[in-house]
């Protein structure tokens, strides 16, 4: 069915596809439409402009509005479209002037006047569409007015002919970077759009945009100001109109949106999602039961670094520090047969292992030159230094471009070779945990993130068997912002199963997996103890052992099921089908319940506290960047004192709320305190306790984030900072140490050394509280210091209790 | 409006009231009924019983229906109409049977059976309306045949003349008696339903009685069964049929609703309602704010008391203990000047003060007569033994009903004579806090309730400037079950407000009562300072000087706002009557949260400990009975380990929530955990210290419950017990001693002598889950024991941490 429909949209290509309504092909109950109806009058000016997220466009087109308003008296209208992706998102801003009232409540489908602010989006939005016969089209492209028209796709040639549209074009990043405004094209182009569009008199609009500027940079001094009105007038001295040949002169179309062969789904569905003309989609092109294909990701590259890491083989000691920390899994070790490298690309790096355990292999590390954002966190980890030249180290950035096509190939080679067994490790520690491939990998969480190290590292301890409950939130944006996520399979094509939920209920839904799976397997058991004789006794033992079964590892576990199965498959009794549909609950599952901290302090928590009262086995990562940061900036009760948030900007007068004090206080709850950055070999011991602990587990991880302030090639730094200072103590609350007579909490850092302060005056978001109010501040620093020794006296005080053993001794003499 | 439309309705009276529709005299939306219409066949049998809440009719009611059903073949239908009162409820029950089918969703208005199971009921509800003419009218009352006929009122003769019904009349509760049976008349009542109702052959339907009640009551034993055999069989014996004159013989009309004089609201829509028919009040009838009067509970006197306190002045030490555990203000105290005495009825008692402060005084100790439920925990803590007779104590229980009027007057008598100026008394301790009049009264709280005493306390120390948001849970039914409310005023017409909101957001509610207050207050401070020159300079000083204010005492701010608002009332300005409207809000308010367990460790948790994240001054008060009471008995995170609940009876497998060390984890929350009957003086310094403190404060109060499975009558014993054991240590945790240099946690009780399960044993909670399996309550025993200590042990950690003063002199220093 959703192939026929697809057939039929392409016969009809609908040329106002964002004015029609959803076509409901399933209930059949949605009106048809005409593609063709447009109503708006000629006398309205329409203007439509694409732009990358956070390059300003949107802004600068608000802007645009009020002058036009302000300056000619006409009314005007903008509609912004965008996602929620965290980096390489899209902006449509859609702009309308007229001398009337404006009713279009609708997007723009026929414009006069089509920007685009970014040349790499007319290849992968059909930009030119909006543009009405006769209008003005305006690129932003690193070519000359001369070399232009060659770098454009067949399809766009074809539509600039036959609409017969006037064509300007601008390197507006060597305008901007003339100007020294590094990378902010955006008043550059706001002056192209005045000049060219006609819809006000240029020179009034342009003393408006530097009206504009001086109001806005005043404040940061003259110097600001005057490269901003520089940019300004470059803007025009590099506006040019292309004198194009007129008719179509290009050799190359534009490129599929997915790569051959993604699968009928991918293409049919995602990809029309992808060019963004997912309204196009009828009802019956999505799944029915809500299920979505993962490993989607990878099809929407962020490709955005401008340098990536280089590996040097020669110095580097292979601690995977580098791929630990990743936030993008754009860094990757792997060993490997010697033999499987025959077929290597001409650059494709190796090494003989330093390891003798894994001696006669052969060590890769390997980075995804269009995963990498270029947040450089892997070079800043690396320990490994040139003694002859200490500023190289084994991994250094580079600049991307020259080495980003046989890197790619590299790349490609490197995820075609085969995975290691985690059994050939004697151990799995950081290092040998990087050999184990992530299922988490292109994501759209913002460059030098530091909450996906963590997922990625789940993914690749539990990847096989997990299940993601995920709360609103970062998480819940780059986790699944559909279509795509960056959640993928492995080569025996499992991976785990991730949903999310809301805010406020994000605990009790994973609890529902939990309860759902215990269910399922206790009706597995019991039917197996119904077909004891006809499945054989010998299996039934051994599958209903559960205790023997999960010891034995999840290979065995999962191979007697599938010899359940397959004798399932002769029998005739009913049963033995209910008994097949529901086997697969036998193989132990590993439920996990991820969210930020606005979820599990605040907005969740009461759900949250309530799931780790229970007794069921379920891990809870919170990803703790002590403020709402997928909203932009509320203050939560994870804030620690004396931090500002983008919307509480006074700075927080009441300290951290002990979240993990609390869980600890239960007796029942694993709870565990974390820091990759600080001490990953901590972070990974939690993440196996956790989830090997029978019972509710809580892992609270220290999460650096653009909402901090501060350039995050520097966040495993802080992180060190925030540990050695006491504001992170680490630690992991075990109720199983009790069985052996010793406390429950274990410190895994030391008494606070150095002050809260030094680390506080790192990071924006404290500094702004000491430049509202300097006295006030010192306070705050103060009263961060002591109840940092404080909380850790009480911690040490705890972890020093020997109560469990003592009463214990008593209870046997009672 | 509202007279009219009851004038109307008198004039008119309604003969099925319960069958009609709302009168919307507001809107004019409601459609107009038919009173008189009756579209129901003569073929279905009709019955309707008035039962008191608790004595069993509606269950025998059911199993009645059950009976009918199974020997009949007939269809039934059961509507039960009851509120939620805890004590003193009225419950219908509408009872139908028929060959076909029932389509009648509406309850009876005519009924060939009328039944009323308790005398009193008679007089408060129009029994008699509901019998159809020439039906059956079946009484319990304590008159026999022949008297009978003289107990009715004009009105209750009245209609059994007109309607000509059949007269029956049994003495339930002496045949219940008799029959060893302890006052249970449901079987009683139930076997005389089918002897004269005719819905189903008596000796069929009294076989299967006997039946269920073999069922039943088997595995008690067969002394159980034969007693309940008895009841049924001299039930038949004691059933007359009333030969009555045919004509109305009686002098005594039915006594109004409430008392002359109670005021027009009271009297026109309160009574309505608590004669319940309140359907009948038109929309106007009702306050268009929500707003309802106070000060009404004290017309709905349970007066169940079987027994009461008998007050002993020569042996009475005047500690007055009775009156601060008392759950139903039912005995009080007072100081007055002896010549108020001139008048006091004879049989008035008073005494010469123990107290030198109150030389010259008279002391008083008054029982409400008809308020006491005689619980008798007075007696149970009075101190005061007669040296000649240890048996009799300075209070002593004796029957009410020979001492109930003149009690009663002297109780009238008592209230009326001047209360106490609080500034008369050096200190407010446990004793002279009980010379404060209490301004919660007469409430529906079950006997021997041990939260209750803690509201009473509250209203007696804070109640004229106070402000309670109530959780939903018993507090909000004893508190405020529409139409009445126990919160009354004092002598100057100032009381609490009071108002209910959800259980999970009652936190927040009462939140917005603070944030509103403050609000306010700032407004009217804005406005003195823009007014200061009219409403004169020095008086605009003294209430703009916010801490001197409240430390001058609440009389000294209402006379200076009373002085404000008597220079604005002079002024035109419009600001005047602005700042009149908030003026009161100068004068100090208290807020506070008060609810369940369930409300603040499950429900509404998340919201709670929100609020006491904040700095707000606000105080919650949490009644912690440790399971959900007023809902019937759901676990909770409150509920201890080792306890069981109505519908959770395996018994709890993990530890009490510890939500005080997770409120004192924050730093700047006060937090008391306090029991009344322990140590009446910690719970009198809780109180008093968290309202004096300006931010959050918070306290556990261990409040008994029958949802404990035990005679309340100990309930402040088992208190004893448990702070002794350890299972209820009591502090107070104030963060204003870290200024002193002091750990802010000071414990209030001494290490845990003696083991949880003593305390365990006396309460069938914990018994029930031993019963089930005795193995694993003993290991719970054991882990109980354990916890108590370990947790014991932590506090007294923090209790000792000198950490707060160490790190203010490194700070000195540095």
């Amino acid at each position: 069915m959703v192939k026929a429909v697809f057939d039929e949209l392409e016969g009809e290509r609908p040329k106002r596809h964002f004015t029609v309504g959803i076509k409901d092909d399933v209930t059949h109950l949605s009106l048809d439409y005409d593609m063709e109806l447009d109503i708006e009058p000629d006398s309205v000016d329409r203007a439509v402009f694409f732009g990358l997220g956070s390059d300003g466009t949107v802004g600068a087109n608000k802007n645009s509005l009020k002058i036009i308003a302000e300056e000619t008296g006409k009314r005007v209208q903008g509609y912004f479209v965008y996602d929620s992706k965290k980096a390489g998102a899209v902006t449509v801003s859609h702009l309308r002037s007229a001398d009337s009232a404006l009713r279009s409540s609708y997007l723009i489908a026929s414009a006069k006047f089509v920007a685009c602010h970014s040349f790499p989006l007319l290849d992968r939005y059909d930009v030119l569409e909006y543009a009405a016969p006769g209008g003005v089209f305006l690129l932003n492209a690193p070519f000359g007015p001369d070399a232009i028209w060659e770098a454009l796709s067949r399809e766009s040639q074809t539509t600039i002919v036959e609409k017969n549209l006037r064509f300007f074009t601008i390197d507006a990043y060597e305008v901007a970077k003339e100007a020294g405004l590094r990378g902010r094209i955006n008043t550059i182009m706001q002056t192209c759009f005045f000049a060219i569009s006609g819809m006000i008199e240029p020179d009034l609009a342009i003393a408006k945009i530097k009206a504009a500027i001086e109001k806005s940079y005043g404040k940061m001094g003259s110097e600001v100001v005057q490269r901003n009105f520089a940019a300004v007038d470059h803007a025009l001295a590099h506006l040019h109109e292309v004198a194009h040949p007129g008719q179509v002169t290009a050799t190359h179309g534009r490129p599929p949106i997915v790569a051959e062969g993604a699968g009928e789904f991918i293409e049919r569905v995602t990809a029309v999602m992808m060019a963004g003309r997912g309204d196009l989609l009828p009802v019956s092109a999505f799944p029915a039961d809500g299920t979505w294909p993962t490993g989607t990701g990878k099809w929407e590259k962020p490709n955005i670094a401008m340098e990536i890491p280089v590996w040097d083989p020669d110095i580097c000691v292979q601690c995977n520090l580098c791929t630990f920390v990743c936030p993008h899994a754009a860094i990757r070790a792997k060993v490997v047969e010697p033999e499987t490298l025959a077929e290597a690309p001409q650059t494709f790096l190796s090494a003989d292992p330093r390891s003798k355990e894994l001696s006669g292999l052969r060590y890769l590390l390997q980075v995804a030159p269009e995963d990498c954002t270029g947040c450089t966190l892997c070079v800043v980890v690396c320990p490994a230094k040139d003694k002859g030249n200490p500023r190289h180290k084994a991994v250094d950035m580079a600049p991307q471009a020259p080495i980003r096509e046989p890197e790619r190939e590299n790349y490609e080679f490197f995820l075609s070779l085969p995975e290691v067994d985690p059994a050939r490790f004697k151990k799995i520690d950081v290092r040998t945990s990087q050999f184990l491939q992530p299922l988490f990998e292109s994501s759209g969480a913002c460059s030098g993130c530091g909450e996906t190290p963590y997922i990625k590292l789940m993914t690749q301890l539990f990847g096989d068997r997990l299940l993601i409950a995920n709360a609103t939130g970062c998480s819940s944006i780059y986790g699944g912002n559909l279509p795509t996520t960056p959640y993928t399979t492995n080569t025996a094509g499992r991976g785990p199963a991730w949903s999310n939920s809301l805010f406020e209920d994000n605990a009790e839904f994973g609890l529902g997996f939990r309860l759902s799976i215990d269910a399922q397997r206790e009706h597995a058991r019991g039917l197996i103890e119904r077909l004891r004789t006809e499945v054989g006794e010998e299996l039934a033992a051994v599958l209903l052992d559960t205790e023997k079964l999960e010891a034995a590892g999840l290979d065995t576990a999962r191979e007697r099921v599938a010899e359940l199965r397959k004798r399932l498959a002769t029998m005739e009794d009913p049963r033995a089908r209910e008994l097949d549909s529901v086997s697969d609950y036998l193989v132990p599952k590993s439920v996990w319940l991820v969210g930020g901290d606005g979820w599990a302090y605040d907005i969740g928590y009461g759900g949250l506290d309530h799931v780790m009262s229970m007794t069921r086995n379920v891990n809870a990562l919170v990803l703790d960047t002590e403020v709402y940061s997928n909203t932009g900036g509320q203050q939560s009760k994870a804030t620690p004192l004396g931090a500002a948030a983008k919307f509480a900007a006074a700075g927080k007068s009441i300290g951290k709320k002990d979240l993990g004090m609390e869980m600890m206080s239960y007796g029942h709850v694993y709870v565990a305190r974390v820091a990759f950055g600080a001490r990953p070999s901590q972070t990974l011991q939690a993440f196996q306790e956790a989830e090997s602990y029978p019972g509710p587990s809580i892992i609270l991880a220290y999460s650096h984030c653009i909402a901090h302030g501060y350039d995050l090639s520097h966040g495993t730094e802080q992180q060190k900072l925030a540990v050695e200072c006491g504001q992170w103590p680490l630690y992991r609350f075990d109720p199983r140490r009790v069985e052996q007579g010793l406390p429950p909490l274990a410190l895994d850092s030391k008494a606070p050394k150095g002050r809260v302060r030094d680390y506080m005056k790192n990071e924006a978001r404290f500094r702004m509280v000491e430049k509202i109010d300097p006295v006030r501040f010192r306070h705050l620093q103060k009263q961060a210091d002591r109840e940092a020794r404080e909380r850790f006296a009480v911690y040490e005080q705890l972890a020093g209790l020997t109560i469990p053993r003592r009463v214990e001794e008593e209870e046997e003499g009672a």
